[in-house]
């Protein structure tokens, strides 16, 4: 069931920092800032060629990143996301190995207007995980 | 500079129990464990087609990862390595914008045989970052 990886993000306290950082230091491929107010975030995304890096600032009250950068003001590796093709499936295979799905576990529409899950960090070693259906 | 997304490793503290987990929960396809004594580490693989996570446990004393395990005892991210052509070339310009390199500054022999450099997480929001040069 496990895809491809999707992006992985970073929470960042100051995006245009963080993208002068990426793109100065490292050459890399920086898009336009983006603005998710509904999620709480604006991002900039890094092009790898093969995957993506996500950079996360908060935007907005209550921004569900607020807390991570409380804990980690410097920024952060907040979550991986991988692609599943049936988000339904995953989601029927997760709950049946106990595994925990944030929320009330079904599928949210996610930054990328596809469906997505969150699972819960402490039953994959520490690590967000979020599953998006492709 | 910056090139592919070569991995995204995850340090764990029982590599038998984070198998199961991709396995059985998230249906990845993983690679047998790997002993690296020179780094420390008992690695496995899972391949997502596009890049790979590193999944990976301390091996003998003084492991690299031992101290982030003892701060995050069930695991988490903890680093992502990017690709370069000219490893010596990413060094300089790191150099020049005042990034800094962990260690003395030149590359190693990393963890597949090939030059790496890791930079210091201060200077990356909060991210370890190994540069690979392939």
């Amino acid at each position: 069931m496990l895809g491809r990886l999707n992006h992985v993000a970073i929470a960042v306290p100051d995006l245009e920092a963080a993208s002068a950082i990426y793109r100065d230091a490292l050459g890399a491929k920086l898009s336009d800032p983006q603005a998710l107010p509904e999620h709480g975030v604006t991002v900039v995304f890094i092009d790898t060629g093969n995957s993506k890096i996500e950079l996360m600032e908060p935007l907005g009250e209550g921004s569900p990143i607020a807390a991570f950068l409380e804990k980690n003001p410097s920024g952060g590796m907040h979550h991986v996301c991988y692609e599943v093709e049936d988000i339904a499936a995953a989601r029927d295979r997760l709950q049946a190995t106990g595994a925990r799905i944030l929320g009330d576990g079904n599928p949210k529409t996610g930054a990328h207007g596809k469906p997505v899950l969150f699972l819960h960090p402490k039953d994959f070693l520490g690590t967000l995980v979020e599953l998006e259906q492709v």
